[in-house]
Formats: C-alpha cells, sequence, structure tokens
C-alpha cells in the first residue's frame, strides 16, 4: 500500500542507458564506450576509457556501471544475473592484452578495483591494490619480477588492505604487526625489512585474520567479488555520506567500480610513480608542475614518507632544489609524459590532475581529471585558456565556482601557518582575523577606541542593539543562530568575518567568560575566527590579504556582458553602497532603514517616539529624526548616484529598540529622564511571544502611519534635494514590508502618496520637477505570494524577502533552528539548509506563484530579491530561472552574485518577452 | 497608471441588471419589477413591490435601485443623467394612484424617503417622513385633514429631521426647543401642545435651521434631493459601517432608496400603526402576535413612550392585560390584517416582521420582513413549517442559523435581569457565568477543591501550565490572546465560557488585582463573563441553563442526512469524547496528547524526562509515562467506541513542561529534588525567541525518537488490549504533526512502524489479529501544503491545522496579534479575523493546492481539518467545497459543525469521485 521513496536513481537511469549491459572494458586504445559517460562510468572510469580512446598508454580494464550500484542498493546488496558473465568475459579480455592470467602460477595478472562516482571524491572510497596474489600467484610475481621482496612486500599489502576493507578487521592489527617486526629486526624503515622479513610477514597477517575470525580468500575470483562488494558499500559509510552532504552530491548517483590491471612503480630503479598538474594549481601559470618518486607505489607520493622529486626545473620548491628531475633522470619518459599532458588538457580543455607509473622504463597513464585550484588559479587558468583560444569566453566563466571568490576578496589564514582548532561553528560571514576577545558591545568599543586593541565579538547571539560593537570588531562569534542571523547578516553586509551557531560554545555574558569543552577563555583573550570554514582558533594565526588579480576583472567584465539579471547591493550605509559600487552593484535592492534608527545620535528620539502614548507625542520625536534620516538617505543617494534605489521602511518590532534587563533600563532611565518604572511598563507591554510573526513590518505604519509617513517624507525630500542641489536624476524606490493582503498595501501607499505628493509640491516651487518615485512591497509571507494579483494591482515592484519567506514556509524560525538543524542534516531530511540555499520546492513555488500572478495583472511588474539567498549561487540561478528582474545581496557578495547569474544564464538563457524587456530598458534607463 | 481597489460592485450590478433603469414604481397592484430583486432594491424596497403584486394595500411609491449608490460613490457623489426625468415620472404616476399633487396647495402629496440595503440593517440607516411639507402645502394638509395640529406636528418634525439629517444640525438643538416651548406653556407632554404652540414651533425651528447657518428648503423637490442624498450618504456612516462590520455585509451592496407616498396612522382615533409576528419570535409558537397604537406614527411604537395595545388576546402580556385589542376596536380592519399576514407568510413561506398603518379605518401595510427571532423560535418554526409543508426539510436546515444554536447549548445570561458591564473583549468560548476572581491556577483549585468556591480565572493570558486552574473555574478571562489563543481553545474545548483579548484589562498578577480604567478588582471579588458577546460584568448576573429542545433534535436528525461532510470532534479526555458523542460526534479528529502531559501524576515523569541529557534517561523517564497514556487512551476509544480515532503525537516545545520564574523553578527544585541551576540552566537553554516556529511538533520526534516511540506503543498497546479483552473493532490513527517535508515523515513514520509492529507481534500471542492503523500528518504550515503530492506518497491522511496554517502564512501569531488585529478590522484591511474564519484567498488556496496535489497521487486520500475554524459555519462551507472528508471541533460546536455541513451540502452539493465513494465508505465502516 505505502510506496516507499520515491526511486529516482533506478527511473534516471534506467531511461538514460539500458540496462542490459552492465560491464563495460578499455584497453588497447579501445573503449566499449563511445564519448563522455561520467553518469554510467563515474568520474574515475570514465577518464580511463577516454584516455584509451586518445590512444594514451592506459593499463587495460573494465568498469562495473553505476546502475550495477543502483541495482545492488534496490535489490538488498545483490547483483544483477548477467552481471558474472559479463565479467569474466571483460577479464579474458584484460588477460587477452596483458598476455597473463588472473590466478596463474605463472605471469599473473593482478589487477586493482577502484571506486569512481560522477564527481571525484578524493578519499572518500576505498581502493584495493594487487588483487590476485595468493601463495601460488606470489611466486609466479616473484619469478617474473627477479624481486622476491617486491613479491611479498606486494602481497603483504594485499593482505592488510583486504582485510581492512573487505573483511572489516582494523588496519592497526597489521600495522603493529609491521612495528613488532622492525623492532625485532632492529630497523626502522619499511624498506629496509628484506623478503625473508617480509614473507614471515604475510604469514603473520594470515594468522591476524584468522584470530579475527575471518578468512583471507586465496581465490583470486573470490577477492575480486569482495572487493566490489567493500566498493559498493563504502558508497554509503558515514564518511562518504558525509562527504557527500557537504559537498551536495546526491545520494542517488551510485558509484562505478573499475577493475584495471596492476602496473608497478617499485619494481627497481627503472620504475616510478607520480602526479602533475598541467598548469600551476596555486596560481594558474602555465607550467607543467608536478613530482615524482623513483621505485614507489602511488599512495607513496601521497603517504608522504619520503620527499617527492620536482618532474621538472619549474616544479622545484625551496625543499626539492637539490632533487633530481624526472626530466633529467628519464627524459624519454618526461618527454613522452609532455606529450601526453599536452594531449590530456588539449582534449579536456581544462587544467589536468594526472597520475602515471612508470614500469621498467615504460609510462603507463592512471588517472586524469580536473585539477583542483585555488580562486586565484581558477580565474587566470580560465582567462588564459581563452586567449589561447582553448575555451570560450562563456566556458571560462562557468569554470569559475561563484563561492571561489570569497577568498579573492576576504583575507584569508596562512595556509603554512599552525592552528589550534578549539570548535566549529558555521561560516557565516567570510573572512579571516583574529582579536581579543569581548562579550559586550560597550567593551568592544571602548577597547577598540580608547586602547587601541583588536576585539573579537564573542556573544549567545547578537542584536540590533550591538551594531556598535560588531562594527569596530574585527569579528564576531556567537553560540546560537544559524547562516541568516542577525550577527550573519549583519556581519555581511559589514564584510567582516562571523561564526555563527558555534553550539560547542557556552557564553557565559555576565562572568565575561565562555568555555568549549573543558577549555575556559576569558575577556582579552586571543582567538582567531575563520569564517569562511567556520573554525574557532585559539591563540593568533598569521592572516593574508588578498589583492585583486587582473584576472578577476577580466573575466568580471565577461560576465556582465552575458548575465540576464541585474545585481543590486542591500546596504544599510553610505559606506556599504560604496562599496558595493566598487564591486559593480547595479543597484540599491535593500537598504534597511532600522540600522540608521539605532546610530547612537538618533536611538533616544527614538526611544522617545516608542514612549509616547499619542500620534502628536511620537510626531514630536520623529520630528528629530526626520532631518538626520534625510542626510542619510542623502548620503546614500549619492554613493549610488545613477542607480536605482530601494529603501524600505521601518520594519523590526519596537521592542528592539528598548532594552529589557532591569539594569539595562534603569541606565536608560537615567539617560533619557524617564522613570525606571515607566520604561519598564513599556518593555513588557511590547513583549511577544512570537516577535518575528508580531507587531512589525507594515503593521507598523499600520497602527502608526506616522513613522512611515516621516521616513517617506525625509526619502523625498532626500532626493528633491538632491535634484534640487546637485543635478541628480533619481527615482527612489519605496518598499513596504511584511504585506500580506493588498488592503494593508493600499492603506500604507494611500497616506504615503499623501506625503509624497505634499513634497513634490512644496519642492515644485524650487524648480524640482518630474521626480518619479515608486511604491512596490516585500513578498516575504505565504499569503502575500498567494495573493499576488490583488497586490500587484497596486504596487509598482515585488522583492522577495526570502529569509522571512523561507521562515514562515518553513514555519521555521531562523534564530531558532540552529539547535536542530544539524538533526535534520545529520538525517539527511532537508539536504541543504533552507536559509542558505533557496528551496525551490516550497519557497520557489510561491515565488513561482507570485511571479506568474503578478504579472498576469501587471505585465512589466519588475521583481527581484532582496533575502540572503540573493546572493548564493544556487538561488541565483532558481531566480534566473523564474524571471526574476535582479538578486540584491550584502556587497561582498556582489562578484559572486554576479558570476552566477552569467552561469545561470549561460546554462539556461532566458528568452524576453515584451513587456520583461521594457522593464529591462527601465531598469538601465535609471543608470544614466 | 495605477488601478485602485477592484470595483467588483459596479461589473457585478452591470451584469446582473442592464443599467439602463434606475427607477422601479409601484402601486396599485402593479410593480415594475418581475420577481424577487432584492440586489437592486434593497430588501424593504422588494418586499414593498411584492407586496403590492400580491395585491396587498401598499401605498404606492418607487425605488432608486441599488446601481444609483455604486454610481454615486463612483462618481464623486453624483447621480446618472437620466435619473431626474425617471424620478419626475414615477412621482407623477404616485400623483395619479393617490390622486395628489407633490408640492401643491390643496391636496399635497407627501412622501417618505427610506434607504434599504439588500438585508436589514435596522436602525443603521436615515429615513425622513412627511416630505413635500412647506409652508403651503402645510396649510393644504391642514385644510383636507381638518386638523391644525396634525399638520404643524408633521410639519415641525420634518424640519427637524430633515435638519438633522441632511443639514447636518444636531436634533439636541430641536429637542430643547420643544422643551422650553413646554416649560412656557406649562405641559410634560408633546400631545398636550395645541396647534398654535406647534406653529410657533414651526417657526423657532426655522430659525434655528437659520442659526447654524443653513436654510431649510421651501421647495419639495429640493427636500427630496437632498434627502435621497442624505441616504446615499449614510451608506457610509462610522454606525453603518461597523454593522456592516459586526455582520460581515459587504460594502459594495450599497443600499436602494424608497420613495412613498404618506399614509398617517395619527389623523385621530380611526387611525393607529402598529408591528407584529406572523409567529412568536421568542418561542416559536404558530401564533399571530403584536401591538399597536390608536393615532399614532410608526416611530411612536418603537420609541416606546406610550405602552403599545396587544393586538390580540394571544398577544397580551402581563403588562397589558387591560389594554384593548385590535382584534376588538377594529374588528375589520383586524380582518383584514389577518388575511394579510396569511397571504404573506404562505408567499414568504417564512414568519414575517410586518409594520401597519391604519388610516381613517383604512389599512395600509409598510413593510414586511423576515422576522428576527431566537434560537428556539428559529428551530421550532423550521421544524413546524415542515410539518404544515410550507417549506422542504433542506428549507428548514437553511433557516436556522449555526451559531445561533450555541444559545441553546449553554447558559446565557437572563436577559431581563440588570447587568454593569465593565469591558469588552472577545467571545471566545460561549456561555455565561459567574465566580470570585482568582489570578492563578492555584489558588483556583484550591478555593475550589477547598473552600467550595465558584471561581473566574483571569490571566494576562493562560497557557499549559494553568489547565488544572481552568478545568476547576466557571469560566475564563484574559487580557490578551485571540480567538485562537491557548485560553480560547482549551475553554471552547471544555465547554466554557472565555473571554479572551480584553485589553481595557490590566492584570496584575503577582499583586493579585487587576484593572479596567479606574475600576480596581480584588482576588475574591464577583465578576460576571457572557462569553457569547464578551462582556465583563461586575457582580453576578442570574443565568439561564438551557433544555435541549425537541425541534432541534428533530432538526439535527435531518441535518444527518443531507450532510457530506463527516463532523468529528476535538477533544483530549474521556470527558470531552463523552460530550462529543451526546452531539452525535462521528469520529475524534484531533486528540492532543500533550494535556496529558500536564496531567499532575505525569507531569514529574515529564519534567524526568527533559532534564535528561541522553536518550537512556529520557526513556527511563518515559516508561513511567508509558502505562498512565495508555491507560488514558484507553478510555477514550471506549467512549468513542466504533469510531475513528485520530492521536496527534506530542506537539508543544519542551520548554512549555517546566517552570520559567525563578521562585517556581526554585519550589520545582525542591520538589523533584534537581538543583536550581540545573533546572534554570535547562529552561535556559530551552529557550526560543520565536517557539511557534521553533522545536516543537515532528521536530521533537527527529531529535528525540524515544518520545514519539513510547507514545506510538502506548496507542498501540491500549487499541490491542481492547481488542483483546474487550472485544473491540478499532483502527487507531496516529498524527504527526508540523511535518514541512516528505523525508521528515518518512523518517518518523519508519521508526513508528518498527514500534507499532514490535507490539502488533507481541499481542498476535495473545490473539489479537488484523487489527489495521493509518499514520497521516497534519498539514499545518505551507511548505507542507505545497509539497503535498511527496508527502501523500507516505502519509494515509491529512488533516489540516490551520490555527498554525493561517498563522504561518500570514507571518501572524495568534498569541501576539490580539494587539493591533483590532486596528486591521477597523481600518477594513481585514474583513474577519483570520484565526476565527478560514481565508479563502491565502489559507484556503494552501489548502486547494494541497488537496489536489495530494489526491492526484493517492485519489483515496482521506482529509480532515482539526484546525479551529473545523467548528464556523463559513469555514466548513469552505471545506466542504474544497472537498474534505470531514471536519473536527470542540465538542459544543459539533451540533453548529453538522448544521454548518448540511447548509453547505444543500447549497453546493458535491459529486463524489469514485475514490472519494470508497474513502466515505471506508469511514462508514469504521463506526461498526
Amino acid at each position: 500500500m505505502r510506496t516507499g521513496t520515491p526511486q529516482k536513481l533506478s527511473k534516471k537511469l534506467q531511461t538514460s542507458q539500458p540496462t542490459k549491459k552492465f560491464v563495460f572494458s578499455f584497453g588497447n586504445r579501445k573503449s566499449e564506450v563511445k564519448g563522455d559517460q561520467k553518469e554510467l562510468l563515474g568520474g574515475k572510469g570514465n577518464n580511463l576509457h577516454a584516455m584509451t580512446r586518445l590512444g594514451l598508454p592506459v593499463p587495460p580494464g573494465f568498469t562495473l556501471s553505476t546502475v550495477v550500484c543502483a541495482y545492488y542498493y534496490q535489490n538488498e546488496k545483490t547483483y544483477p544475473k548477467p552481471l558474472e558473465n559479463e565479467i569474466r568475459k571483460a577479464l579474458k579480455q584484460v588477460e587477452k592484452h596483458m598476455k597473463r592470467r588472473f590466478g596463474a602460477a605463472k605471469n599473473p595478472l593482478l589487477v586493482s578495483v577502484r571506486s569512481g562516482a560522477r564527481v571525484s571524491m578524493p578519499g572518500m572510497m576505498d581502493t584495493i591494490l594487487n588483487l590476485g596474489l595468493n601463495d601460488v600467484t606470489v611466486e609466479g610475481l616473484i619469478e617474473e619480477s627477479h624481486d622476491p621482496r617486491f613479491g611479498y612486500d606486494s602481497y603483504r599489502r594485499l593482505i592488510s588492505m583486504y582485510s581492512d576493507v573487505v573483511l572489516g578487521i582494523h588496519s592497526s592489527h597489521f600495522e603493529s604487526a609491521l612495528e613488532d617486526l622492525k623492532h625485532s629486526k632492529g630497523v626502522t624503515l619499511d624498506t629496509d625489512l628484506k623478503a625473508e622479513d617480509l614473507k614471515t610477514l604475510v604469514a603473520d597477517f594470515k594468522q591476524i585474520v584468522k584470530e579475527n575470525g575471518k578468512r583471507f580468500p586465496e581465490d583470486p575470483w573470490e577477492q575480486l567479488w569482495g572487493a566490489m562488494g567493500a566498493v559498493f558499500s563504502s558508497w554509503m559509510t558515514p564518511r562518504a555520506t558525509t562527504y557527500r552532504k557537504l559537498n551536495r552530491i546526491p545520494e542517488d548517483w551510485g558509484t562505478a567500480v573499475t577493475i584495471q590491471s596492476m602496473v608497478f612503480g617499485n619494481m627497481g630503479q627503472d620504475c616510478a610513480t607520480g602526479v602533475a598538474f598541467t598548469r600551476d594549481p596555486s596560481t594558474g601559470e602555465k607550467k607543467f608542475f608536478g613530482e615524482f618518486l623513483i621505485n614507489a607505489q602511488g599512495e607513496d607520493v601521497v603517504a608522504g614518507i619520503r620527499t617527492p622529486q620536482p618532474i621538472n626545473q619549474s616544479s622545484r620548491q625551496v625543499s626539492t632544489v637539490d632533487l633530481d628531475t624526472l626530466e633529467n633522470a628519464m627524459p624519454k619518459v618526461y618527454a613522452e609524459l609532455v606529450r601526453v599532458y599536452q594531449k590530456l588538457e588539449k582534449h579536456y580543455r581544462d587544467m589536468q590532475d594526472i597520475e602515471f607509473t612508470i614500469e621498467r622504463g615504460k609510462l603507463f597513464m592512471l588517472q586524469t581529471r580536473s585539477g583542483k585550484r585555488t580562486a586565484a588559479a581558477s580565474l587566470r587558468i580560465a582567462v588564459e585558456m581563452v586567449k589561447e583560444k582553448l575555451i570560450s569566453k562563456n566556458e571560462a566563466i562557468l569554470r569559475v565556482q561563484p563561492e571561489q571568490l570569497d577568498q579573492l576578496l576576504h583575507p584569508g589564514l596562512d595556509p603554512q601557518a599552525k592552528k589550534e582548532v578549539i570548535a566549529r561553528g558555521l561560516p557565516a560571514s567570510p573572512g579571516a582575523s583574529s582579536g581579543m576577545i569581548v562579550f559586550d558591545p560597550d567593551t568592544a568599543e571602548k577597547w577598540v577606541h580608547e586602547l587601541g586593541k583588536k576585539v573579537i565579538l564573542v556573544r549567545m547571539e547578537t542584536s540590533p542593539e550591538d551594531i556598535h560593537g560588531m562594527s569596530v570588531a574585527q569579528g564576531i562569534l556567537t553560540a546560537r543562530g544559524g547562516m541568516t542571523s542577525h550577527a550573519a547578516v549583519v556581519a555581511r553586509g559589514m564584510g567582516k568575518c562571523c561564526i555563527s551557531g558555534c553550539s560547542s560554545l557556552k557564553v557565559i555574558e555576565e562572568q565575561k567568560k565562555c568555555t568549549v569543552g573543558n577549555l575556559t577563555l576569558d575577556e582579552g583573550d586571543w582567538i582567531t575566527l575563520d569564517g569562511s570554514t567556520g573554525e574557532v582558533i585559539r591563540g593568533t594565526v598569521r592572516t593574508i590579504v588578498p589583492t585583486l588579480n587582473p584576472y578577476f576583472l577580466e573575466l568580471m567584465s565577461w560576465v556582465d556582458q552575458v548575465k540576464q539579471l541585474e545585481v543590486r547591493t542591500n546596504a544599510d550605509t553610505p559606506a556599504d553602497a560604496k562599496i558595493a559600487r566598487e564591486f559593480k552593484a547595479e543597484g540599491l535592492g535593500l537598504c534597511r532603514t532600522e540600522h540608521m534608527f539605532f546610530d547612537p545620535e538618533k536611538i533616544d528620539a527614538v526611544r522617545e517616539m516608542i514612549l509616547a502614548d499619542t500620534p502628536q507625542g511620537r510626531q514630536k520625536a520623529l520630528q528629530k529624526i526626520q532631518p538626520m534620516q534625510k542626510q542619510d538617505f542623502k548620503a546614500i543617494f549619492r554613493e549610488m548616484r545613477g542607480y536605482p534605489v530601494t529603501i524600505r521602511l521601518l520594519d523590526p518590532p519596537l521592542h528592539e529598540f528598548i532594552p529589557h534587563q532591569d539594569e539595562e533600563i534603569r541606565a536608560l532611565s537615567l539617560k533619557i529622564d524617564v522613570s525606571f518604572d515607566r520604561l519598564k511598563r513599556k518593555a513588557e507591554s511590547l513583549h511577544e511571544l512570537n516577535p518575528m510573526l508580531g507587531h512589525r513590518g507594515c503593521r507598523l505604519g499600520i497602527s502608526y502611519p506616522e513613522i512611515y509617513q516621516t521616513q517617506v517624507r525625509a526619502i523625498m525630500e532626500a532626493a528633491c534635494e538632491l535634484v534640487r542641489d546637485e543635478g541628480f536624476k533619481i527615482t527612489p524606490e519605496i518598499m513596504i514590508p511584511l504585506i500580506g493582503d493588498w488592503r494593508e498595501f493600499q492603506w500604507i501607499k494611500h497616506f504615503c502618496v499623501q506625503e509624497i505628493e505634499m513634497v513634490l509640491t512644496k519642492y515644485q516651487f524650487e524648480g524640482v520637477k518630474g521626480l518619479s518615485y515608486q511604491i512596490g512591497t516585500m513578498i516575504e509571507i505565504p499569503r502575500a505570494a498567494l495573493t499576488a494579483d490583488q497586490i500587484a494591482q497596486e504596487a509598482d515592484f515585488f522583492s522577495f524577502g526570502t529569509n522571512d519567506l523561507t521562515q514562515t514556509t518553513y514555519g521555521l524560525s531562523r534564530d531558532d533552528s540552529g539547535l536542530f538543524l544539524k538533526d535534520y542534516l545529520d538525517a539527511k531530511i532537508y539536504e541543504k539548509d533552507p536559509f542558505a540555499s533557496l528551496d525551490p520546492l516550497g519557497v520557489g513555488r510561491l515565488m513561482k506563484i507570485a511571479i506568474q500572478d503578478g504579472r498576469k495583472v501587471r505585465p512589466d511588474l519588475k521583481i527581484g530579491i532582496c533575502g540572503e539567498h540573493g546572493g548564493e549561487p544556487a538561488s541565483i540561478e532558481l531566480c534566473h530561472s523564474l524571471g526574476l528582474d535582479y538578486v540584491s545581496c550584502s556587497p561582498y557578495r556582489v562578484p559572486i552574485a554576479r558570476l552566477s547569474a552569467a552561469q545561470a544564464a549561460i546554462r539556461n538563457p532566458r528568452k524576453l518577452t515584451q513587456a520583461r524587456k521594457k522593464t529591462a530598458r527601465q531598469l538601465r534607463k535609471k543608470r544614466i
């Protein structure tokens, strides 16, 4: 009756490829697969097939497709019937190519078994080498190689690896046996052990297996099936699942398994193994770059027991300046390797990360894949490959991961520096910095301004009252809150690093200390935050300040030619606006006026307004605020000259502006000369059980129209005076928050328009003419989206406030979800944190409804997004496909958003309707 | 550019009736309108036309349609061009019928001008009588009536009424002139003034008008247009708008104006005026019932200056036992009146409220309309009219207003009793009762149990910790919270009266007192609550206990034959379930298990569970709770024997179960022997900024599976043991709250099913076989509705939790909205409180999406509603039209829901698809 989980996996694969064939051979320049089949063969397998087809020297083998993995998990870990036969056939072919036989006493074929998913998942999956060795075949290997040491070494490696991976016997058992042996022989290095010693070790290892109640299969065929099963099983190990979660790799992709004949880099001095990058992965410079080891197996290079040698002059490091190069030691092989890498780069049209083995002077290619690279390298490679005509500009744009740009825009920790990580939180705002711990904003301000110290503000959670402390701190660390908590949002806006939701941190603010496990940190202790990784580090760590690289500027200039979304910024201050303009923001999509209210100059008047019990009393206080707000708006308009500016009217509940602790109330009481009791009563009367769903947003405008009237007047007067005095052309966009019903909007618009017309009339006499304005709304609660057709009859534009919209659509508070969101991500109930990446099914569907219904009524309706999602690549892609006109994000994310928008436009270009074109024209016109 | 409000009004009217004609005449048995045209003519006008067509003696006149009103408001208070001509023509016709001329010196025609909307709005609109009188025509009237007193009296009435209504001169000016005159003449009654006196008064009145800067128009034609304008304007007076808001009458219906020739009941002893009901409006008994006054105008009957006489023997009251009847005084006229009323009742097939005037022995009918009646009368009339074959059973069902049934089911205040209303809140739970004020639940319990007192629990707001106090109180009064606040919901569940959101009440719980304005009430003071009106009354008022009337039972038996929705109940205790079954609830749609957790027996174990830091610790505490929960469920299953029972797993955030005030924490600390610090820390760690959007519902089940496992075990063991021991057939329905993603549901369902299967296996050995169960979900956050297709693949049923769904769809906390919802209703931004009546546009649209998408995947998906809306008539109608299978509401609302469901089915019968029929069959089957 119940249908269980939607079984996407099998359907997807069944439709893309007939499942009749499960095994695909490669070798001798031929592959049973045509062209790219990453989904089917996994990345590693696919590349081996491709390299084979390119005519490169690849040891022959065959790949079990990902369909087998799907079948395996859908059928209680069993295999499809035809599999066994197909494997036998494929193995025969390998035997033919290699002129060896699997399990034969003479010239035995040894194979490796490796996993390979669609994308590279380094270190996540298990590999077994030397498969096919047993007491008989090892003698064949020795006979052939004339090297008993090599034979027994390979054999003991197989036993320990197989036992660990397939039989589940922890490798420590074997390691300690090895240590015991070395000890008894009085040697320190593995390489000092003799062939006889290793032969003993093989026997010891087998004994260990027995003692653990298991049996090491002598039958190579049994070894093979055991290894295959282990690979498939490893797809679901916690380590693999975690990696996938972190890297957002769908569960249902599955892994392929490649079985390939072994070649040996450790059969003597004419053997070697190495890895190389076709360009420098840290700078992107066009030079062949790699290292190798003579007489070694691949894992030795990675393991770092011996220092690898540079493959050529340009790969030399300070530490390897004296070592011989491959170019020098084996010039013929090196020359072939150069030909190979050039062919590969040309074929893949990307920087490659290759692995090779030299067996007795013959080069074998074992792997090629796109090389990982730093942000700087990524940009340089992309741009230079365009100049080399290897790729198009669009391809170059797609090559750079938007999130990587963060590395370029924020200081980062010196990767060489040592660091003692004491806790981990959410990487809420990128960058890194060190400072002395302070626990309250006042101390932060004092220490910075009066004592000249660098501080990190550590809080349970921040609130708007902390802004002054946050703005002087090097970084912010909070125990609570998610990616869109107050701390996170404000820090990103300020381009300041921040770690939020660091739940292992206990902050005891009254006592001015915090603890992590047994460690106690006091005020004044130094810590370092890495806001890009979420690491909290004890003491100071050297940071590296980024310089904007020329490749960045070049790539970004291409980006702007292809993107179809406009990219605006969320900025509350002229300083933020200035940064955003430097990053080429094309407008201001969200100016939160409340942050101005917290300004020390204004906060007293704001409090006076809140304490007033009559509209007249509020008016009086607002009259003090109005001229200051006007100056704020003027300063922002100036920074954004020529670009649209969207100003949101007051949004947060009033209680945020007044203190709640008795002590703070008493202090304020003395300061503003209002009795403690009255203040306390006001604080209590403003208290709400669920302030997020309370008296805030436009609801304030309904209850206290005079607040919005004052703000609107300040906006319009600022605009008029700039037109009058500084010759601006300007179209203020006034945005009403938290609308849920068209009548709400109409009611507020009505009195705003009255106010605006009064201002315009006044300035008309001073020569200000034709200043136009727009009044639009946030779409941030579900009902606004669901009744968008009605609202669009009144509103000039929509801007999705996806923080709130996500909150209400999920019924999930972003301030409180930190406590249990981890449970959800761990249990894989949520694939991503919905506050970090837009949920396409729920929130996205509401957005779609709002867009369709809104534009049905008003085809040229301008629609944007100003939630935090506006700076997240996957969300921007969704916004693009939904047909939004613009995204708006914090200043430092503007380049990321521009790049993401361009990528979205390349992947899925939009056709513009007439109405859309008109809106786009208008958006452009505004920039004059 | 901006389109303004959607102009429904004009469109609607333009399509239903061509606007070419604005004026419709009636008189001499003919009307220019065919059949019922209430929308066009208003209720009053329509009835005059109808009575005319029935051949009844109606003074001739004409009606300006509601289209004129629409035009008036859409065109800056101007009239359509053709109107003047049409009025002239219609007036001519009246003059012809009456053989009088408007404004003529001899035999002048006088007219009345009355408003009339589509539904009766008593007292809300203004009327002007005697129009057409001036210094000239008054002499004509006197000549004709031979009664100067009558002439001048009519004239001075016109001047004062016209001045008040049209010219805006307050009537007090005229009243004091009248008082002065009486004083100077030494008389006390108006009737003691002579014709000469009244003639003076006419002059005085005109002087007053002049002094107020206005002019009384002598021209009758000008009088007429002034009066018409005043009627249209009165449609928008605050009084009228308020009445419409209270009675949910749309703004855009508009009013019609009827102009009718005057007849006079005050021209002498052969004249009279009266009102009558065709049946007794308070009992519904079939008897002609009314009163009249000799020599009086209509308003005199209502004004109550003279005691009206009974029209017949059966209309006599204690106070009118000595007065003469109309039957006796004017037998011929009475006989005609009887013929008229019988004709009217037969025509309208409903009890009529009629107004008549007798002018010189001739009967004139001035008005007929459906008579207002008590709930009891409403039922009796409906049922008896069916027996009289006057109406069908379906019509009878439609005649009773579901909300009226509340009157029958709850005690009410004696309408005769005096009462001092000191405050007004929301009528949160009907019924009335008196008690002594207490401010905390412990005192409530103590006073009731130990001292035997009756108490009213007065709180800022209630929380689940107050349940024990609420359950012993007579009624509950809270200063905060809306119609679905905790207090309201729980009180309705308990069938106890409650007033919530009484914002003028200041509760100072620590000081054990509260204030309303200047009045202070202390603990122990008596108050009375009327939960049906929201009135808080000082002292005690006598209440009347209802008896279930036989007409109720008969009507309700018809109701069940036509309704298509199943009606279930929300009940948390066996007692509630029992009441609901008595009201014929067909199942239990929501059993909230948390209320059981607050049980004094269990609360300590619950707290122990919360304080445990490990799953094991929680298990241990839960093992104490489990057997108690099992007994709870058994008791409920027993009450609901044969009917489905839906049990919701734990929903509220855990912090609700532990105290937060230091004092309470200290008390608990001693009681359960846990340190104060630990308790305090736990309370703090559970604190959430927005608990409604926090760690609650299924999120608890994700973090602490053992809680849900325990509950599921208790449910299933209870069911199994009833099957084993008491031969039950039972299908428990387990409901998971707050689902927002199908994986969430799947995750929880998975471990629930494991638990259930273990229980079933265990009891299988004891002969329990084939017990089936269902696992379904609440749809109470928007994302659940938006992803219902995925959820339906897993869930056996949906139940809309519309309290939460409304909350998140609107982004509006029901606990906090009380403070500003009034602003919204006042500003007409919301037509209705969305927590009281389901919002069809937003919440309804989400429901529609969920239903369509859910049934696309699972056509036989059972869908119900268990939010508070499930008991509200308009919401039930929406649920019916959306295709729900059932509604569930608190026990006392079950009859209301049944009646509403039947009315919905009659108005808009549903066709059932095959899948729906199957579900309906299954629902029925469960009742065996």
